[in-house]
């Protein structure tokens, strides 16, 4: 009998593979003495020598497979086993302090580990540290006779099952292998669903129970269209499902033929369909996958790297790596958008009872100068290799948009005053993303060149409800008429004064809100990279003046359900 | 020379007083061994009698000047003093343990403090325990040779200055001699503040530093119109403050006149100026100050009082009490409104990280029906003694006002199939705190009877500003045109459908915000029971159609800031 899993969608398509469990086994050491040292002392050097010949193979596999480059990582593991002066540490704690061997390794990895903490020397460290760690955990399993999960040794395709995978998890996956993911924790707006979707691979978030229900080795079925996990298959189940996936890989390749496409409705409205970005990856990404520009880059990830703020001139390079990338192709920067729940090690924030509605992006910036200055710099400096728009995060009273924007036109005159060159006519707009600016949109319309409607936060301050609290998370709502609303509310004002309106949020990407955005007129829809192409076609296929009757019915509807069914209703052409 | 010290106005008036410092000595103990056990058991003895005679003379003062009641708390301490087996068992710990006569009453006076905790009845608990902890500081005052501030001793007007000031402290002080208050802490909505508010008491709090710069006895002036404290002032500063004082007096008297006349504008059109209500305390003072009606009553005080929640029983007794004593006024009753920064020992809430945008009020009054149930039968119950009208709070969607409403509705029929009498025509409206709720009025104009704006709430959502956070206050704009539009949204909405608005927010009692609020049509102003006759002189004074001019060009501003000048410039009445 299968079983069937339920979670939430966290990225297209469908996969059918065998489950590969990533739940390591439980290595913790007790603090035991050893009555016979040398026996000890004889496990040490036997488990020693089963994870040099591990490694070793990994290291082999990593060449041949993955090149020079990944092959290095393992060196440092190599290193390590062949250190004498570790093994002698290690000996002497077996012998002078009686200690078992799992416990001698334990604590001469702490010290170790205690030492390069110290270093502040981050890259060094990090890789180092992650090195010991890894040996410490393989020799450790050998000396307990347990299993490691190791998924470089993986030689097939296989659905990944854990409880939860860090960015730095993804970024170690060999994609070939890598068929599909599931995971027990994790909610529609976490780091992990945001990555899964830039990897494109079929992904079910937030199951509660799959490392529990899964075993290595079943075959599974991940939908990532609808959220569902099918456990142990049946064999109609799999030729149902093998049926959809090849409708999938269908509309992807339709969906891939739009890539050098332009994103016209039928009835010759053009719009622009971007990409959100963090690195220079995520860059490439858009452009393999039909970004007509770059709608948003988010840039504290080039904060978040170091433990203190990058310098002008590396900021000025990673902007202008970005704009070279985009040939040509408007490119949005938002200034650092700190705060909340997102932190950065190298600015002691203050703790706060409401982070949300708290000290955060703009505000940080317009009180510490000092921070928004040296990036306002970089972002001019860069601007002759492209078409740069620069906007500010969390914009709510036309004095702080005022006063950041003159902020930048001091930077600017000081940069002309020093004969560095600054190209003329970057945009410059805000984010749209505090009620009180949607209600204030006219005025702000003035004085703007654009706005970008960041949808997940004005969508949770326009219910008072934070959308990473799951008591709450239904009154997360896209298709509400109030969001409706504002959302035509602030591109009638736009529009009004000659101003464009571009959305960054969620909602951008979701194609149930696709018909209303377009007969609203928006200008830039700005999504992962991964749902470009499903956009643009749903736009090409649809008619801005047809629609405009939904419009009018949904933004007078009392609920947000009673929207979606007259789109679904209206307009089958959004049903997947 | 005079000091100047800056804080928050949080009750009008001026006070030119002494000052009172109600700050304790540090009465910490050491953990000290004592040689001479004969030295410390005198030392004990003395003490005891030093404190028994202190006690006395507060009994008789208490008796004389305040009542029975008074002096019954006092029985407890003097019942403590003359406790034979309390001696016994210090002087056992004197002697058979060597401890200091000090440490030796810390230590029993903790052991019975603890038995009390055991115990869980909350009245002999709080009232016993309270008598030990003050026993016990009045002895070691007088083994350590310190004072004590005891305000009950005070027989002039005097001048409070503290760190902090609790709600339980201004419940015990003897309102004759308090002449103001003065604080190093406190912000312009805690709950000391909405305190001293009701009490008509001029206060100033959030100076920082007054328990550092004053020093008992320094002649102190209270602003606490303007937020400022004025240490050891001048001749000419006493005369200048003495005719502002008198001016402050006369606009008292003259508006004590008006407590039973109506609120009418001079072209007719009528309003109701109400209170928001904790107490029945708060009730009676309400109608002393001229409320037309209660605009709200908080009815989690009704819950803070006890682990547990109050019954059906005691619930409707309290609300009896309520509609009772407003003979047949209206008295709006909110349903309970916990979480966010009001939490409920008897309801296990877990942490959250953004709790105003978190599980509160109506969230958990559905999510839990079996605490909102009782509450809104006890409410239909009491609902034969009065007008009674009933409303939830932080309604998002129109769903959860239909749900709560259908819960109210099935109470009812019960109730009425149960035999119990309920009063027809019980209004039935909402709390329009949300911004999402603002901009779809309309949709719920049709289905409540009755809006109550809580500003408060709105305008933190309205800017995602926390407005407990210091470092983004300055975000809480009450005259900011969006907030103004949406408030005159709300009041269009449920004007057209025949319905009512109230506000219930700070703002309602902001006499800057009267003339605008009063323009758009706003029906009911709620607010503290101080400013009630302050606002109705307000709008007696003012013309609602020559305002209109000034309702267009506010919301058409840009910022707070010309909103406010614009309202000071043309209606100079607001002036203070």
């Amino acid at each position: 009998m299968s079983a069937l899993l339920n979670g939430l969608a966290a990225s297209n398509g469908i996969a059918i593979a065998p489950a590969y469990l990533l739940v390591g086994p439980d290595l913790s050491v007790n603090q035991q003495y050893s009555v016979n040292e040398n026996h000890e002392v004889k496990r040490l050097h036997d488990s020693f020598a089963l994870t040099l010949n591990e490694v070793q193979a990994i290291h082999q596999h990593a060449h041949a497979t993955l090149g020079k480059r990944a092959a290095a990582v393992v060196d440092d593991q190599l290193a390590i086993l062949k250190d004498r002066s570790l093994h002698a540490e290690i000996i002497e704690k077996i012998n002078q302090e009686h200690l078992t061997a799992e416990w001698a390794i334990k604590k001469t990895a702490d010290d170790r580990l205690k030492v390069l903490e110290k270093m502040n020397d981050n890259d060094y460290l990090s890789s180092r540290a992650t090195a010991i760690k890894d040996v410490t955990k393989r020799i450790l399993s050998h000396l307990m006779g347990v299993k490691l999960p190791d998924p470089t040794q993986l030689d097939h395709r296989a659905i990944f099952v854990a409880q939860n995978i860090t960015p730095t998890d993804t970024a170690q996956f060999d994609r070939r292998f890598v068929a599909g993911l599931v995971t027990d924790e994790g909610g529609r707006t976490s780091h992990f669903t945001i990555m899964s979707k830039t990897l494109a691979l079929p992904a079910v978030v937030g199951t509660q129970n799959a490392t529990e229900v899964i075993n290595d080795g079943d075959l599974l079925i991940v939908d990532g269209i609808h959220g569902k996990v099918i456990v142990r298959p049946s064999t109609e189940e799999v030729d149902h499902y093998q049926r959809l996936a090849a409708q999938f890989t269908r509309e992807q390749q339709e969906w891939g033929a739009l890539k050098d496409e332009q994103t016209v409705s039928t009835d010759g409205r053009h719009f622009k369909v971007v990409a959100n970005v963090g690195t220079l990856a995520d860059v490439v990404d858009a452009r393999q996958n039909g970004a007509e520009g770059i709608g948003l880059v988010r840039s504290e990830f080039l904060y978040a790297r170091d433990d203190h703020f990058p310098s002008e001139n590396k900021q000025t390079k990673a902007y202008k790596q970005f704009l070279t990338e985009m040939s040509g192709q408007r490119v949005v920067v938002r200034t650092l958008d700190i705060g909340g729940d997102k932190e950065l090690g190298s600015l002691n924030l203050p703790q706060e009872n409401n982070p949300f509605l708290g000290f955060r992006a703009i505000r940080i910036g317009l009180a510490r100068p000092e921070i928004l200055r040296p990036q306002l710099r970089a972002l001019l400096r860069s601007s002759v290799y492209g078409q740069l728009a620069i906007m500010f995060p969390m914009i709510a009273t036309i004095e702080e948009f005022r006063q950041a924007r003159q902020i930048l036109d001091e930077e600017r005159q000081r940069l002309i005053d020093e004969g560095v060159s600054v190209a003329d006519g970057i945009e410059v707009g805000m984010m749209l993303e505090i009620p009180s600016s949607a209600v204030m949109a006219d005025v702000f319309a003035r004085e703007v060149d654009f706005f970008s409607i960041g949808s997940n936060d004005l969508i949770q301050y326009l219910f008072a409800a934070d959308r990473g609290n799951s008591q709450v998370a239904y009154l997360y709502q896209e298709l509400h008429p109030a969001v409706l609303r504002l959302v035509k509310q602030v591109i009638d004002a736009a529009h009004a004064e000659g101003k464009w309106v571009s959305m960054c949020g969620e909602m951008a990407g979701n194609p149930l809100a696709t018909p209303l955005l377009m007969a609203m007129g928006l200008d830039e829809f700005s999504m992962n990279s991964s749902n470009i192409l499903h956009i643009r076609s749903l736009i090409n296929q649809l008619n801005t003046r047809q629609l405009q009757p939904l419009v009018h019915k949904a933004i007078n509807a009392a609920t947000a359900s009673e929207v979606e069914q007259m789109i679904r209703q209206e307009v089958p052409q959004v049903l997947k």
